[in-house]
């Protein structure tokens, strides 16, 4: 098994309940700008919408540093749909709601539970070249932190624009980054 | 590409260095406790050591909650002390320190780069079971957070010690968590 | 391409909404009765609900007659209680809803639209046996009709139950039937 | 296995026996317009001429609505006219009454019992294309009703014709039809 | 391509029409006596029914010498009954006409046209050990000779009979047979 | 196994004892008109010498006719010419004797016995296209017939040459023949 | 390719032309003594009398020292004798004619011309164990001597006989031998 | 296994040791003339320097008809000079000995012992298009003869230079050859 | 199993430290001069600082004659620079000391230990035109001679710039080389 | 490729001239002590006998410290009596000179020269369980050194004995060595 991490995102095609609509959504609609793909296991259940309200609650903040939020679950649009209607919560979201009843995303990002059919809580930041730089994922009843998620997109963002300088352990931005050198072997 | 979450830590044989000594470690060593499994490139570089002094000073908290903490590297044990001699952070650790110049638990836990020989920044939280619960893998530049560590693995421990109930997003111990119910399809 | 006439049923094990409760269902629950299995594409959408509903006002007399009916789609149990919640047609039905999120049960009777990941509108009669005796599939745009499918059921008992005869062209109980005869070669 | 509905049917070459005459088919002589291709276990035969009659009165029909009707069993040409010259019901037959020696046919459609050499009552519905739209197979003692085949290619060829629109359960020429709309997501 | 003579004929299930009846004919019908096994393309066509009635104008004397006659085509015995029905010569065979619609025996004595489903015009004698001593096969427009048949039966039966002594060309019963020694090399 | 009926003859080459000389044959030599091919097991032995001796009497009515004769066996041409020296019967064979110690003909007709190296008693009657027509192998102590032989040669001949007519079992020159046509279905 | 000299004679069944009488012969009939196998072309050719009356000239000699002659050719042992019968040369041949119209022996001792179906001009020495200890084979046109075979079967009766002990050069018996010894190294 | 005779002699590159020098010998040098290759098993040994004199006598001989002598055993040419350097009878030798460590050479010819790594006693008659007339192969212990194979070099050259003659048994210059013809079929 | 001698090095990439720098090294570098590639199992260890420091107290008289010299382990280059900062013997190091984490090198030249992804203690000494000339591997406990490495690549320059002479054994510059010639065979 | 380091020797059977004697040797004579094995290309050239006069100068202090010594080459025993015969340098010899004809012990340590079929100068020490723990191997032309052999065959055996100690860089007897422990870690 290798890592997902710096492989290049799969061509999906899908449709996504945003903002009222169904909306086509393919691998080229992440292409240019920094993503998030968040899934969850299904819809009309628990743990998920407290995740996708936090997410919803971050969501101008992704939107302000240029990040796209994608909610991915094996439910139909029609089903998102009618999630957003009838949650209070759910109702917040402004992000697409993508449905992948055919598994094909899931299945990209290695997140699918065969025998269930649905989605583990995987995370993944994606830059603007389609490259996965960040992962992370819970087994079912263990919840996401929004919070963290946006400081790890921030440290994502920092280190792709500043050539040749890293983000330490915990960095948020205004923090001391390193630049290595030969001169710091050992010193740290 | 499946989902690592779930699966048992395939067996390994490495020597660690742990508290000045030489000591073996393998996978039966993990049995019966909680434990946190944490990959990093190389020694004597740069993020690595904000990251593992980070998690050198949570090891304290951890080890009040009956978790072990194992870092790893496909170095060498012995260049494992070196640097332990060598560095002041790194000087602060107290848990084992795994030499995998193999890369058989680096490729075990899918987190090789097969072109370096190193491993990607990646943290596993492992049930007593064996099971690995939580994963998280960064893409070289970006530092991890042990306190965001901390949190999911007491999330982790919850929802494994109370049965029908999980946790929300950005759960802590202390807040509520859910309980699902047929009754709650749709309310939240 | 062989049929799935007269073929058994394959394994499954899935979670149906049924009377307000979510149930476990496997093959082993059809076995000893007959059976009416009815695949639709996906809840929330349009055709859809009018065949329930039809089948739903059917549904007493296919109980008379010791037949139980089950609607399967892949969306999850947890959608099919939302629908049932909020449409006033779905509200109607009494049967068993299976949710088959994994695809299993849909491509076992070789209705799934892989593309998709969505069911075409099949129907299968199936008897006490786990034998498929009667199949009818239509493209997504045509709706069926529960009446003609009451019809078939009928004369499925009917030809299991009275050896040596047969039904002929658009039969309904009291018509007469054929018991088949050198004789009649060639006289009919 | 996969359904055949949407298929493209495959080639073929047959004699028939049409109105007197022996007549080459083949199925290029389907395409550009609806076909109704019916067929049956063997000539000289019990439920058989009772479906094939009832069909043929309503070959009338079926020709003013821009629909042929096809026959076809694993007897020759040769049987088809002695079987014609012997029975009062099937004189009635002004339709193709296809040879299917070979198999070719019955197994392009998947209605082969192989350890018989004999077709099943299957009938398809076939679009101008030459895409199956609907399908029926009945076991052996099963009697089909032209009728409801009527039924069912008026609303395949409705459905064809009128873009955005589809045919509810049951539904007969006149009757209303639903245009599904995101408005009517959980409302039907 | 290795010859069928003196190999076991393989096994078959099949029903024919027998003098007013529908039996049941396996290869072990044949075990014990001789048989005469005659295929031909199609019921009700031109050259098989002169064929079989020649066939039938020589059966007594056939079962005289203890070998029973079937005759077989692609057609089922439904087709055969309809065309000893029909026709005047047919009507004259009193022998066991099987019908083979499956094409399983007329493949195993390798007469099968496949790109017709028909039966070429081969005529097998069978040992009362199951072994073919006798093949003929002519292609369709040519009609074969029911005497020169009986001659041939005739010989093989007097050879089977008679160790040490061969049947010379056009040899028939009372003519004097060879008794192959070492006196006789190159004096014929 | 399928018939050598309608297949076309293989190429071989080989040496034939004929009318004096050793001559070279190939399948080249059979292009263009009639021919019978008469494989029998050994030269010198006993069955052999009276079948092609009755050939040999035949010989000038089969030239009258435009066919040529060739024997076969697996012995050379030299031993071909010394059993013509030897033997009164041989010697009245005026048709090419072919040699055909590599068996490579005999395997091409099907009719080499590989446990002996000999051939089986095949006569094979084939057309100027190299098409086989007609096919009759005989166990070995069987003796065939030249007359019967010459009669089937003639029906071949005739339906080649009279496109719509077929020849009736029995058939000789003189007879009537069939013409196939839609209103003797059943009729004969 | 790999020597035949020193491998076992392989399995063989055979029937030969011997004093009179057709016999059998096996592998089995070599096994125990001495013997000389000698292949060639055909029957009724031209070197070959030659060379197999120089070995019936030589063969008392054989008998005398224990060893049995056998020739072969692909031709039956109905032809042996008819040559025999006819030639004053083979006339003197006492020794087993073995037929091998299969080339079964001939392709066992590798000397079969197979685009002719003839023996290469090959002879072979086979001691009581069955193993080959001499092989000699000419192209078709070049004679054998039977003398100088006669020494050569000596010289390894010799070799056989005397452990220790080895046959220079043109030894014959009588004349001084060699026994191998460190001494006699580069003393020669 | 299919005989060497009449197959080209493969290539092979070598040292030989000639007349005091070392020099390369390749299948090149062979073309053009007529040729004896004599393998033998190892230099120091005992049968071998009689049989390699006996042909060193013979050599003025062979030169004289135009044929060139090559010994080869798997000794180096380092060690041909050292022997021919030691014995008395090897230093009689004028023809190349080849040295064939790699074993090619013996391979080529098929007289490798396997298990020992030397030659076994084979010689060999090549051609001037270089092709093998002739073989002869002993095992371990029997010597050959020089004069008879000089007396089949004469008799391959013989029948290569005089087309339409062979040479019978124990032929040698001045005596009868033999012209097949047809009429001497028989008559040897 | 053959053997490396004579073979051309591998590519490879890797980073050396060198003099206080890290610097890219590629197959391409060791092109054009002579090469001593030293592998040994890891930093920080205890034979292998003896080791390296002998070869760093030759390494001038290297330089002179125009040899580079490479030490190889498995560490990383960061690891290189630790050791050369905290050894003193490592300090004397002046040659590049290559890190080969991935293992490329280490298996290229066949010293990997795999269990241990340790290098063994090879030395291979490379000719400007990349192929090993000498390969010398110990055992882990087991050290190296830097005084008689230097003497073998000596001897290897002067094989190497002397045509026809070859250095004998225990060889130094000065002494007297051999010149092969045939007269010497044996002599020596 | 892999490292023969630590691999069993492989099985072989062979004979050896030693002190004036052919002995058969296999790998079991090599079980229980120390040895040496030293390939060379060829007797009777010209590097070989100085490295083999070298060792043969050695052999009573290696004889002393319980080490056998054998050589091996590619010729046949007879050939290394005949060298020991004609050499003034290999009459020194005392240990066994192995035979390898078949270069099967050459192949097992990896050091044939396929084209050629000689070995390269290889020299291999071997501990008494059949480990090979040292490997030297020299192109053709550059001498091997016999004492600097004997230094790693003392340093081997040290290690072998000495629990915990280590051979340092150019270590002989009598010289301190190094006994590893974890506070020696960068600190030589």
């Amino acid at each position: 098994m290798s890592s997902i991490i710096n492989t290049k995102i799969k061509p999906f095609k899908a449709t996504a309940f945003h903002q009222g609509k169904f909306v086509p959504v393919t691998e080229q609609d992440l292409a240019g700008k920094w993503a998030v793909v968040c899934f969850y296991p299904a819809d009309f259940t628990f743990v998920c919408p407290t995740e996708l309200g936090d997410l919803a609650d971050f969501y101008a903040k992704f939107q302000e540093i240029g990040v796209e939020v994608y909610s991915v679950s094996t439910d139909t649009h029609f089903t998102h749909k009618a999630w957003h209607d009838a949650s209070e919560t759910i109702k917040k979201i402004n992000y697409p709601m993508i449905g992948d009843p055919t598994g094909t995303i899931t299945r990209n990002f290695g997140v699918m539970i065969e025998e269930d059919g649905l989605a583990l809580r995987g995370t993944f930041v994606i830059n603007p070249e389609g490259e996965i730089k960040v992962a992370e994922i819970h087994d079912l009843g263990i919840g996401r932190s929004a919070a963290e998620l946006f400081r790890k997109v921030q440290a994502a963002q920092y280190v792709a624009n500043h050539d040749g300088e890293v983000c330490p352990a915990k960095w948020t931005p205004g923090e001391a980054t390193l630049a290595p050198s030969l001169d710091l072997v050992g010193k740290i």
